[in-house]
Order: structure tokens, then C-alpha cells, then sequence
């Protein structure tokens, strides 16, 4: 994890603070059901709520841990120590250390969910604003990095928008999949603990019971967790190309907002660079590399093996805290982004109206002149744009066999931008619902 | 894509064949909708479907592309050869090539994932039956490879078939994903063509229409369909796995089946590998290997560039291929895997009762024993077992320390493995819904 | 392996007709040396070259095939069929299908790095060859899509020279790492074989003998193999995205070749796509998808287990056909680039000199200005140039503070381009050699 | 980065110190570099070694950067606090701020090979011990799991050996990769700096000189660099597969070494996990998880985009620091792995002998027998075995038919396990050398 792209909120979810206040809820929780199961004595549970409101010293537990070289159990041993290790003794009764530790991690990504899916609606709401904002700001549409025909900035936006709310219930699905717990013993049969324990606790932390466990909870649940956040990084990837190349030199329809402080801007106006798409740029790689690993996490031999735990000692924190960064990040460049119109115009208009050529010629054939013919009438006259920089419909206008098919106002109408946004508010609305 | 791990049906997707005759109808159902809109005449649109039953000849699609060097357009010649190039003049009208390739590329994968899904229930239909004939067929559980507590094979078979299920709505997710078409233009903006006829196209391929796309339908869909694939991919090399340990000679619980007929088997009878399973293994990988290029597809530039072009063409068909070829071998080697039930207790036994210390000392400890005494009677007597041979049970009857907290009645009833199959019922229930 | 993307040579490595031929040989040479070991008679040997000009039937072969169940004795039968089932009798004795298998497998790898060094080395003189004709041809620098400093097209084109002539490089170090070969025997302890029939067999086709094998040969090997094919498919990649970039229609500062004769360019004269490059985009990460897949290959079972197989007959000519497909439309790529210097003076000059305002900055804190003064000078005519359109020497000049330090002449040296090529020389002699 | 898989001397060479450390030493030498050249004053250039011993003060520098928004000036002005302003003010004359940075990261990935390298040498001196120590101790060698022929544990560790041999070489090409420098300014023509500055850095941090860099080192060989890594950490997953096999309850034929006060041993005696090769397993896996981001790193827009930045701030230290930790553990696994050999035994003859039949039936044929009534013969006297527990050899002696060809003493030779090592100082010599 690299502290640099850390939010607080995020970051504090994979402290060990945090940790050791999920596995005290889980094993509290479970003392409550087997209590009420007859399993325990009540007060045995009771007690160990005592350490409800106790900060937890992750020091002593490391310390402990160092002895004992078992980390759940160095856990136990301090909780004895706050709440007597005699009214202690019936906590983690009959559980597997798998089971505090697998649901605890899936507490953990259900929470960071939850993280990320705020942080998605947050970058919807940017985009949905500036969207609303740029409906009718035409821009050429480019195929192949070549201009093609209009279409609007806030067109730009609203795919975004409708790609990124793709991604919002999919990180909605991804959610659900990791929202399990599972309080199974040491193979998942339920041996030594009763499975209304499992109940009992899983619905305390809003978790549904793993339906069927082994020691651990199966990876293919954290594998289709981890290829959605991949999906949702190379979204963001998505929108961060398309900054960027807004953003240089030759093309500066948009940039990212540069505050007036920032070192070095006024004696080379010309260099703001795109550093925040281009950084999420590479933070998309990062939170895609967490993919194939979770993939290879899914085959454990038998009713586990112990391989998946550094992967995701790894990749539990990192793509997430990195994921929630870049959204962060991407609703920040996108409230902020500083949109030249005027540019948009400027660029669309470098070919002197060629731009429309296909409309000319489509208009010409529908005036009865053959195929062939007009597309000589409509490449004669193109060429002299591209060869000899002259203005397209001034050439149109003054060709005699165009005009004999096309009148003046025939050939306007066809250089008429309108004609290109009459479906903006169509496709707003499928992406918007009605307004 | 490899014709060995390729069956037919899902081979057909993907021929020229099939991709012809889906071009051609969004074609044919785009005149339709053209010509209700009165954009062009109701007998040309009617023309068209005069190719309805004939078969496209793709030798001379081909020839033709291999001149105009633009495959649409080679279609649309040889379209017009057919209905008569007079008729077919308003075919593709206000159309681009990538709302004929993309849609159809969606057609294809659509089709690709119910066959996926069918696949997928086949599967777990020979889960859940291997899975309720075992289920109460006693083995050991593993840890780390290492004996741990009793489970049945049931339960095997029984996660197998929840986590297969979780496979199947991941891939109804996946096919619902990508089940869009779009006939919207050059860059999206409908300009040249009512959103209507994309409507109705859509309608007549069982597609949703897309509601916004650009010049192509956007990539982070196939992302999230292709990593889909990839989780699928990943149980199955997790099952094939299982096998692939249950079969090594040292172990042999389970056996893939093995034809009399098949060569070599009876000079060296132990030496029946587990061939499929292994190939599996390595299905898994090549369709994993689809994941991240289909990711790295998603940031295309602007209204679109055709780098994912490629990648598809390649990923499409190996993908959805090796996977229906897999999940089909699989379901094989389930409904005929030999199932050894006497090695299962034979090895079980291997430590003669050791598998109960646990219980054993749990007992000691309800009994009032202290830990560390418990803990003390208990390992030598294990030990006595692993060092010397002897009977775990017969030990600890006769050892007095044992006997005075435990009755022979007692320690008999810590071997019983009763103990660890009680809330099996209970688990298949979850998995399988009441019976 | 997608045919649209596969030139006739590589392809023909990986038919079944250069596969039996190559079996052939391992075989007939593998006869040869028992003969001279005097471990089968030399009639036997002799008798099997009788082959050396037969093309086997690989029709035939299937069919035998289908009935044994195993491709190398169905070689085998069809070869007896050929010289003599009496003949034959002692051809593959002492050896196992790997041996025949896996030599062969990096035979093919071993040829289909020659083509790909052959490959590199025509682009690397395509390279060459652009780099000393656009030596000397400025244009301006980028970093972060944003000009920057001037450099020049040459200095592009030596750069993709040397990552190159690296890839070169790397190249011929992983063909050194696939071409061993092995014939040790079922498990490699040579029980059955003589390791001289190995050392014969790889001298006859230009391999080392594997120094130590299991049944197969180590998979290491292959993993670094195609990581470096992955390695040079980004470096592809690196190319083609800096033409996609130049060819842009607001850069324009190159284009791929673009023959009269192809379709679409004259009525949209600006329309002209960088799709080679885009498909090469695509193509590199098809090639790079074979790396993860091969390193997974890596751990194999014991002595072997069979998961690699289905991958490698996947990735090996996949990624073999696809990177040599794509190093030569590459090389077409350079070759025939349509290079517009024009274009490159005129996107330098958007901002009217501004790209020398480093420069002027410089001088003055050269000239004893404070740093705080020599900013402010530059900068306020920065922002005449780019709020108001001035030209950035007019107004430095015209500017009584900037003057006070820095003569006309002086200021005039600053905008001299030649200060920016003057080690264009040393470098190029870095890349290329002493001239 | 993971503190618990991570090791303090490759630890630091990620730290903030010797960061700041080396970048000193990029400013200090160019300085004396300037000064040589005469383009800065002597003097000057000395103060800057009045830094030498100094330890720089990390909080002060961010305290900086937080108003500078920039690390490499925040490190300058700093500089300038212990130097005195006035003698720092040529410090970093006409380079860029990537000049230092991609330096750095080249003599942090330079030393970081260097551990890697060391480590591998350690590894590999464990494997030879064990191999010379085992190299005779027989054991079953198992291809798909299933038993094949006889090996030796000492040929398990010398395949390893080689394996890990060439992974010592590629780790050595991968550090020469890296080992490059560049002082070469904003866009690499060195416009404001002399070649002669870069050259003598780099031959003061023991760098090559790039030949031709843009802003920033070309990312290719940082791609082979990770690359080259991942191939090392899957033999590592390679080797470790092979322990949790041989640690597997049922084949145990060796275990991780588990000191004796480890918990939990003495109750379940048996239950002896391999964790540590179950770790490296999942270690693998993240050095891997590296390669894919490393190769999507090339292809940087232009000059330079700093996408691949935050790419590096994470895989740099991540994947060096866990390899580093990962061969440290392997080499200790092999170091103080219990061996059994009498298990090996045990196991190789489970199957009373059968391990034989593939010689028997051979010295059948090379009898004269016909290969049907051979194969019949060791058929029927198998199945004995197999079905009824018998005694292979015993059998074969009882069978007349056998015995008219082979005498009980040709039977016996058979079973002769010398057979099968009588190669091994022939692999053994290659592997190692003659000794």
C-alpha cells in the first residue's frame, strides 16, 4: 500500500485496531449464542462484553504474539487479561481460528464496499452535473484519434456516467458476494459448534452465513470481488485517457484545474499537464494487478491451504485503498475540469467544414446523382480544402453541378450542427431516465 | 482457439457462417424498422428478406473483400448479388460497420454464455447427484494437506455444487451484461439514423439496446463478461484440483474413470493418470488468460479506436470455446468419477484414531481436568501412537490418569464419527433447499 | 491463432506435417546413436531414413490415432507402415512420448525465434534507416502530452532503435533458454536410455541436451520465453502508440502509408486512421496474455503432470504467429510512415516561441537578474503571448527590463533550434555506432 | 508492502533515507562533473560535499514538499539549509527532476539485484548440500501423481538446482538490464547539460549510461526486470509445490523442520503443516502479480507520461522485498528440510513391486517373446497384485510361462532399483560440474 494514494476512512478499515475490534465482536457475539444455546454460562458472555469499549493494545497482543507465534491466541491471551482469564475461558469455544480470521476479512472488503460504492455514487453525481452542464457544448468525435462528426460534451460525460453506474452495481454485486461469514470449525462441519452460532454472529455484523465452508470461506467469492474492482480501475482508465488527450497541446478542449499557486504555471502557460489522469492511469494497473492473483487464490487443496493469505495480506488493503483513492481522485478532475468550448469549435472546424462532406454526399445521391458522380462532386471540392486550404461550402456553393442537385440553402443545411444533437435529449434520457 | 478442446455447437457461434447470418438480419430487421418509419420504401425492405433462407457464400465474400478490402461492404456486395443490388440499396442506410460488428459480436457472446449457463447446469446437476450418493461417505478433511477432522465427500461435492452455483449467476450476470446492440451511427449520436431502428433491431436479437454507446458499445461490458469467465475458469481448475489429489497414488479415494479399452492399464494398473483433470487445470489458465486483455480493452481513445479489435477476435472465440469444452469434460468426470469409500476409511486410519485427540481433549477438559493436564495425558499417549504403533483408542484406555476423568464408554464415544456428520443434513439444506 | 494475423512461415512451424517431421527426426537420429552403441542392430537404424523424403499422412495418422488413443504410437504404427512394422521394431526404444514431445515442442520454439530474430533485425533497419533520414528534423518534445522542448524525429526513431536492439537482445537469449532437448526417459534417470542418444540426438538439431529433465523438460524455460516475448510485444505497443499519437488530426505530424487506391480517402481527405497501429496496440496484448498463463506452467507435479500441454498448444503458436505478424506490419509500419516535418515546425510554433521561455529564464539569472525578477520578466511576456496572441521574441525584445540584461542578438540566440540538436550527434553514435 | 514478508537490508534500500541519500550522490557527482567541465565554479561544486556525512532530515523535507508541492526541490531547498543557499545554487543546473528520480530507481533496483542475487547464491548452495547428501536415496518419481519409476530425492534437488541456476542468470541479465542511468534534461538531448555529466554519475553509482533516454529511462527494461522476476518467484512456487506434496499425510516423505516448542505438535503429532511452502506459494503469486503492470508500463505517451510512476512506487519495493524474503525462506525450508527415506521406501513399494513391470515385460520381448504374450504375462501376474495383494516378483517366479523365459535370477535383476541411479553421476556432473 502506498501511502500517498491513502484516504483516512479506508486505510483505518485495514488497521490493526480495527482487526482486533472485528474479531472481539465476532468471538462476543458468539459467547451471546452459545450462551443463549445453553453451551456457555451466561455470565461467561456477558463478561466478555466488558471489553466492549476497551481500546485494544496492539503492542502487548504483538508481544504476546511473539511467544506464541499464533496471532489469534495472542488475541485471547489479552482479552483474558481485560476481562479475567477466568471468565475468558469459554470464548472461541469450539471455533477455528479460520473462523474469526475469514470473517473478519470479509467484514473488512464488505466495508470497503460500502467505501467504494459512496465514492461511486459521489463520482456519478460529478458526472451527471457536468454532463447536464455540457449537453449541447459540440465537440467533434473522433474515431481513431481522426475526426469523425459532432457530437457533445455532454455526451462524453454521459457514457462515463452510464459506465461508471455499470460499475456501481457491480461493485453492488461484489458487495453481496463477500458479505458472508462463516463460524464452522476446523473443516466446516459444524463438529464442536453449532451452526445458530454462525447465524447469531453473521447477523450481528450483517453478514449471511457461508452456506457451506470448509476452514475457510471459498475464494471464488473474492475472486469475482477483486475482477470487479479490476473492471471499475480500467473505467477509471477510461475516463483518465480521454482527459488526457483533451488535455494536449495540439488538441486543449479540457484541462485539469490548476489553482493559481501551482509552481511553474506563468512562465510556460502552455505546460499544465494532465498528472492526476495520467497518476490514474498507472493506479488503474495497480488495482488490475490484484485480479490475476485473486484468481490464482481460487484452487486451495483440500479444505484449504494457507497460499491465499499473503496474496491477500497484500491486495485486501492495496486495491482497495488505491481503488477508493482513484475515485476520489477522478470526481475531484471531474468537478473541477476546466472545458474550453471555444477550442472544441476551433478544432472541429481545422478542416473548413469537411467535416460534413458524408452529409453532402449522402444529400446528392438522394437528389437522384449517381453514386459515382457525387462522390467526384464531393471529392473535387474537398480536395481544394485539403490541398489548398479553401472553405468547403464556399466551394460547394460555387460548383456548378453541385448546384444544379443542391441549392444554397440545401448545401447550409447540411453544415448545420443541429442536425448531429437532435438525439442528445433521446439518449439523455435512457442514461438519465426522464427528466 | 485449439480444435481438440472445441465442440461444435459452440465452434458454430463463431464460424463465418453464423456471423454472416447475423449481419444480415440486424440488416433486414433495420430495413423493417427503417421502412415503418417511412425512411425507405416498404418493398425494398421487404426485398431483403428474399436472403432469408439462402446460404451466404463465404468463398465469394472473401473474394470480394479481398478487393474493397472492407469486410461490411463485401457483405453488403455479395447481399446484392443476391436480392439484386437494385433492391438492396437502402441496406446499412444511415448505418456504420460497427453497429453491424459490434451488435453482432454481442449476438455471438450472448449465445456463447446460454450455452455456458446450459453447461453450467449440467454440471451442477451431476454435482448435486454425486453429492446426495455420498453424502454420508465419511473421508478426513485437510488442512494444509495434512489430516485434520472428519467430513463426508458429500460435502465435497456439496461446496462444489455452491460454488458452481455462484458460477451460474455470475454468468447469467455476465450474459445479461453483454446482451446489448446499438445501431446509432458513426459516433453514437443517431444522427444518420432513427434511435428507433435500434430499438427494433434489438428486439428482434433479444438484445437491449445500448443506451449510450459511441462508435462502438463500450468495452468495460466484455471486461466484466471475460473476467466472469476467468471465475468460472478458476473453480474449475479448483474442482480438477481436488481430483487431481484424490487420485495420486498415496492417496486414491477417487479415481477418474477409466475405459477397459484404454491402452497400458493393466501391465501397470496403478498407473491410471488423471489426465482430464490435469487438462482441466490448464483450461483454466488458458481462459483465465483472456482476463486482462479484455480489461486493458476498456480505455479506448475517444469515440472509439480498434485496438480491442484484435484481442477480441481472439479472446471471443478461445474464451467461450475451452470454456464450454471444460465445463463439459468436467461434468464427465464428475457423473463417472470412481469413488473409493474403503481407501477414504483407510486412510482415515492412518494414525489409528490420532484424528480424535482433539475431542478427546476437549472431554478431558469438560471433565474438570485442567488444561495442561489434559493437554499432558493426551500427548503421551499420541505420541505412543506415532512413535510406537499402537492404538490411539486402546491407549487411552489404559491409561489411568485418562480413566479416572473418562469412562471406556466415554473415550469410545469421542471416536464415533456420528459426531462430526450431525448438522451435514443441515448443511445440504442450505446448499440444495429443503428436501 | 487467428489467421488474418499469421504470415505463411510461422505458421507452417506449427502444422502437423513439420511436427511428424520432426518426430521423425528425433526418432531416426535417436536410432542412429542406439546403433552405434551397438543397443539395436544398424539395419534397423538405417531402415528408418528410409522416411527421411516421405511426407507422412497425417490423415492416416489421425485415424490410427483414434483408435489407439495416443499420438506419438500412432506416429509410430504410421511409420512402420512406411519402412516396415519388422524394421521398425526398435524405433522409440527406452524412450518416452515426452522425449519425442518436448524436443520437439522447442524445436518449434527454437525456429519460430530465428523468424522473430530475423524480424527484429529488418525492423531494426527499418529504424535505422528513418532515424538517419529524419536525423535532423525538429520537432517539439513532450512530456505529459504537453510540449515541452524541441528534439528531433530521428532521435524518435533511434530511441525505438535501441528498445529494440534490446529486444533483439532479449530475443536471443530466449531462444538460448528453449533450445535444449531431452531423452532421458519416463522419469529422466535415463534407465532405459543412454545419455549419449540424448547428447546425438540435440547435436543433429541444434540443441544442448537438458542437463537435468524429469519426464519433461523444466518449464522454466518457457516461462522465461514467452516473458520475453511479452516484454517485446510492449515495446510494440510503445511504437504504435507514439504513431496513433502523431497521426492524430490536431498533430499530424505523421501517417501511416496510405495507398491511392484504398477506399473512403478523398471525399474525407482528413480520414485517414492509424489502424495498423491501433491493430498492433491490440495485438501486443494478445502476446503479452501468453505470459501469466506460462509462468502458471512453471509448477508442475513431480516428476511432471500434464496441465502445461493444453496451454502451450495455445500460447506457442499464438504468441509466436502473432508477434511475427506484428514485427513485420510493424516494420511496413516504419518503412513506409508518411513523415510531414511541415506539420512539426507548425505544432512547435503554436505558442509563438513560448517553448524557449526556459531558456530566456536562464540567461537571465546568468546575466545577475535574481530569480524572482527574471521570473517575473519572462512571465509577463508569456502571458501577452498567450492571452493575447503576441509573438514571445517581439515581445521580450520590446520589454526595457528584459533588455537592460540580455542584448537583441543575445535574445535571438535563445530561440536558436540548433542548441537544442547539438548532441544529436554524440547520441546517435551512442545508438548507432561510430558513423 | 508487506512488514511481515520483508527483511531489513532490502527494506531499506526503499526507505526515505537512501533515497535522499542517492540523490545527493546524483546531484554531488554532477556537480564535480559541471565544475570539471568549467561550467560551474570549484568551490561550489566542493560544498556540496559538505552533505556527505550529513543524515538528512526526512520530516523537514516534507514540511517543504507539503508547500513546494514538489519532492525534488523540497530535497534541494533542504540541501541548500545544510550547504548554505549560495553554494547550492548550481546544484541541479540544466537537469531534470526525472534525471534524479529514474536514476534512483535504476540504483535502487540495481541493489535490490544485487540482494536477489546473493540470496540466489545462498539457495543454491542449500540445494547442493542437500542434493550431494541425498543424491542416492531412492524414491519413487511420480508423473500426473501417479507412481512412474524410481528416482532419487538427490535428483529432486538438483533439477531444483538447475532450475534455480538459470534463474541466478537471469537474475544477473535482469540487474544489467537496470543498471543504467541518465542525466540527460527535460526531453533527452541534453540541451541544457553535457553528456559528459551523465557519464561520470553513472560511472560514479557503477551505472551504464543510457544511451538514448526521452525524460525519463525507456521502460522496457524495467518490464524485463519484473519479468524476470515473476519467472524466478514461479520456480519458487515450483520447488514449494513439491515439499507440500512429500509433507502430505499420506505420502510424507519430508517435512518443513518444526522445532520442538512450535504449539500444538505433541497432541496431534501428526498435524505438521507445511505453512512455510504453503507462504511461498502465495508469495508467488504476488511477485508475479507485478509483470503485468511492468509490461503495461512501456508504452508511455511521447517523451514521457507519469503513469508508470505509481505503478513503481508500488511493485518497486513490493516485488523486490517479498522475493528477497521468499528466497530467504526457501533457502531455510531446504536448509533444515526432514527427509525420510525409509517413507520413500515405504511408499515406492506400496504396489509389492508392480514399479518393475515396464522392465520385465522389456526383458520378455528382448527374449523373444512376442509383445502380445509379454504384455499378456506381466498382465496376469499384475493383476494378482493389484486385486490380491500378492507379491509382483514372487508372482513372477510362480509363472511358468515367465520362467521358460527369464531365470529367477534375470527376474530378480529386475527388480534391481541400482538400475535406475546408474546414471545419476552423469546428471549429477552435469548439473554441477565434474568433481
Amino acid at each position: 500500500m502506498i501511502p500517498r494514494y491513502a484516504r483516512p476512512e479506508m486505510t483505518a478499515i485495514w488497521s490493526p485496531e480495527t482487526k482486533f475490534r472485528i474479531w472481539f465482536e465476532i468471538e462476543a457475539h458468539a459467547c451471546d449464542a452459545m450462551a443463549e444455546l445453553g453451551v456457555i454460562p451466561k455470565e461467561n458472555a456477558e463478561a466478555v462484553w466488558k471489553a466492549k469499549d476497551v481500546e485494544f493494545d496492539v503492542a502487548r497482543i504483538d508481544e504476546i504474539e511473539a511467544v506464541t507465534k499464533h496471532d489469534v491466541i495472542a488475541f485471547l491471551t489479552h482479552l483474558g487479561e481485560i476481562i479475567g482469564q477466568d471468565e475468558a475461558r469459554f470464548v472461541h469455544q469450539g471455533m477455528t481460528s479460520s473462523d474469526v480470521l475469514d470473517t473478519t476479512f470479509n467484514v473488512q472488503l464488505t466495508r470497503a464496499a460500502d467505501i467504494l460504492i459512496a465514492d461511486m455514487e459521489a463520482l456519478l453525481a460529478a458526472l451527471k452535473a457536468r454532463a447536464m452542464e455540457h449537453k449541447m457544448t459540440v465537440r467533434i468525435g473522433r474515431s481513431h484519434g481522426i475526426h469523425a462528426e459532432p457530437v457533445t460534451m455532454g455526451l462524453t460525460f454521459a457514457r462515463f456516467y452510464a459506465e461508471m453506474d455499470r460499475n456501481l452495481q457491480r461493485l453492488r454485486t461484489a458487495r453481496n458476494e463477500i458479505a458472508t461469514g462463516a463460524i464452522s470449525g476446523a473443516v466446516g462441519t459444524f463438529a464442536n459448534i453449532d451452526p445458530r452460532v454462525e447465524e447469531h454472529v453473521c447477523e450481528k455484523l450483517g453478514l449471511a452465513p457461508e452456506p457451506i465452508s470448509t476452514q475457510v470461506i471459498p475464494r471464488d467469492r473474492h475472486a469475482a470481488f477483486f475482477a470487479a474492482l479490476g473492471v471499475v480501475a480500467s473505467s477509471i482508465e477510461n475516463i483518465a485517457t480521454e482527459i488526457r488527450h483533451m488535455q494536449r497541446t495540439e488538441v486543449l478542449e479540457a484541462e485539469e484545474f490548476f489553482s493559481k499557486g501551482q509552481k511553474g504555471s506563468s512562465a510556460m502557460p502552455h505546460k499544465r499537464n494532465p498528472v492526476l489522469t495520467e497518476n490514474l492511469t498507472g493506479l488503474a494497473r495497480l488495482v488490475r494487478s490484484a485480479v490475476v492473483p485473486a484468481l490464482e487464490n481460487v484452487a486451495l487443496w483440500h479444505e484449504r491451504d494457507i497460499s491465499h493469505s499473503s496474496v491477500e495480506r497484500g491486495i485486501g488493503p492495496d486495491a482497495t485503498i488505491h481503488l477508493d483513492f482513484a475515485l476520489a481522485r477522478l470526481t475531484g478532475v471531474i468537478e473541477k475540469l476546466v472545458v474550453y468550448p471555444d477550442n472544441m469549435i476551433a478544432n472541429m472546424n481545422k478542416f473548413r467544414g469537411l467535416v460534413h462532406s458524408q452529409r453532402v454526399l449522402l444529400a446528392l445521391t438522394q437528389k437522384g446523382v449517381s453514386r459515382e458522380d457525387s462522390y467526384k462532386f464531393v471529392q473535387r471540392n474537398a480536395m481544394k480544402v485539403w490541398e489548398e486550404g479553401k472553405d468547403f461550402m464556399e466551394e460547394l456553393k460555387a460548383d456548378p453541378e453541385v448546384r444544379a442537385a443542391l441549392s444554397e440553402a440545401e448545401i447550409e443545411e447540411k453544415f448545420d450542427l443541429a442536425y448531429h444533437t437532435k438525439h442528445v435529449d433521446t439518449i439523455f434520457a435512457r442514461v438519465f431516465g426522464a427528466s
